[in-house]
């Protein structure tokens, strides 16, 4: 039986899982967080499935050492690449980010066909935007229609988001602004009721794409939901932290270097300490 | 003693290194090459030395499989980085794409101070633009100093480049005609002589960076002084190829799918055969 006591895993390929690091914290305060980001070997949103399960379970064998009761993928190439597999990979139960933000944009469709609105055929029209390989995975499409076969899901790979983030630029850099407004382009010409943020970065430019797209699209961000089915999964397995403290945040890596703690605030909204590194040599050993 | 009938290998984080390959048998038809690109763990131009040394000696070590004659590292972050160790780790010349290209720039800035010339310091000052590791390396203002003390460098580190140029875009998008005027910016305030496309994958955009900085700046590519370079080596050690026949390239990648395929072409100037796969796990067992 999970101890309440254990850490929570997260696992993903580099900073972006922070957010969802970072709304874990704010809803479940006193759990301690084990944090792996695999900086060495990332993005992984340009590389292939087979290459995105390897690499992940790598990093989640790496995470089980610190005997987690559960295991967050906050990442989601591999959410959408890879869940299935990871689920049989491991003991303990493994969460997503894709099925917590496909329930979410369904209940916001669903809700826009209840409240009537604007323009017809909007509630029943869901966007998404992520790397490439969640787009060409087609995984969010098959969640969303598992769920409600009616909905439709257009979807954009958004490449420079990443890189764009990564360089530090603010929303209201000009490049950012066009970038956005080519990529979100399909979204105007046909309209949604709501926007899936596919990965775990794009939250830091929520505003401009809200500006971008108008109120009537509501934005759909991952993290927080995935907080409240981490927090659901406890509570079924009796596991939720007893401690009176706060709980504490552990950052693993691959990559040595300064980068991570020179960005990773911005994704957590608080400093980030020092993070351990391990080589990705050690990963091999792990298997 | 090496057989000319041997292949030189090539290696490169990803694809850009294809841009050497192809100046080597555009310059050097007869020789066979055995391109590497570590595309499962790329980009390396985000990542700290030792990762960058560790990865590109793995890549290296599976490479001496094919016996080669030579050794091109066609990566300027793994160039700027490692190739001081690289040369100790191997038994076969290591050649890398900085120092060509440091010396290419030394030599038009020198030109450029003999003929005079419109400005007053231009002649001195040579630009740089990579990725964030090779500026961060300091390892081009090191080697062009070592040339000629009284040059100064100025370096610009350009994270969009690499990702717009791998989404397809062209060098007539508003959006690349933006981030390089952005980019190139300090370029045009502080005149300089010359340009070095300090990573292979900026040559795609060599005409708008030429016409964005006028005709007074040389744009120094380093793949064809590579090219010069390996032909240098390989006549000094007697293994240029006498073949009567056109040399192969074979291309080993680390990650599977058919990106490599679809974006080859663009730096090879012709179309690139399936790759073959090599899972990054192998490497680690040939250290």
């Amino acid at each position: 039986m999970a101890s309440p006591a254990a850490p929570i895993g997260v696992f993903d390929s580099g900073l972006g899982g922070l957010t969802v690091a970072r709304a874990i914290r704010t809803l479940l305060p006193r759990e301690s967080i084990a944090y792996f980001g695999d900086t060495a070997r990332l993005p992984y949103g340009t590389k292939s499935p087979a290459t995105v399960h390897r690499f992940t379970r790598q990093c989640l064998r790496f995470l089980m050492g610190v005997r987690p009761k559960l295991l967050v993928v906050a990442c989601n190439t591999a959410s959408a690449l890879a869940l299935a597999q990871l689920r049989n990979d491991f003991e303990v139960p493994v969460i997503g980010v894709l099925e917590p933000g496909a329930v979410a944009a369904v209940e916001v469709a669903r809700q826009a066909a209840r409240s009537g609105g604007s323009t017809p055929g909007r509630a029943q029209r869901i966007g998404l935007i992520a790397t490439e390989a969640t787009i060409g995975s087609n995984a969010y499409p098959a969640a969303i229609r598992a769920l409600d076969p009616a909905l439709q899901v257009i979807g954009r790979a958004c490449p420079l988001l990443v890189p764009m983030i990564e360089e530090g630029r603010e929303e209201s850099d000009l490049i950012v602004g066009l970038v956005l407004r080519e990529y979100l382009q399909p979204f105007l010409e046909m309209e949604i009721s709501a926007l899936i943020l596919g990965c775990t970065h794009y939250p830091i430019f929520a505003s401009a794409v809200q500006e971008t797209l108008g109120e009537e699209v509501t934005l759909i961000d991952s993290a927080r939901q995935t907080a409240l089915v981490v927090r659901d999964q406890l509570a079924t397995m009796h596991a939720l932290s007893q401690s009176p403290h706060d709980g504490r945040l552990t950052c693993y890596v691959t990559d040595q270097g300064q980068r991570f703690e020179r960005l990773a605030s911005r994704f957590l909204g608080e400093a980030v300490g020092q993070p351990v590194w391990v080589t990705p040599e050690m990963l091999e050993t792990v298997e």
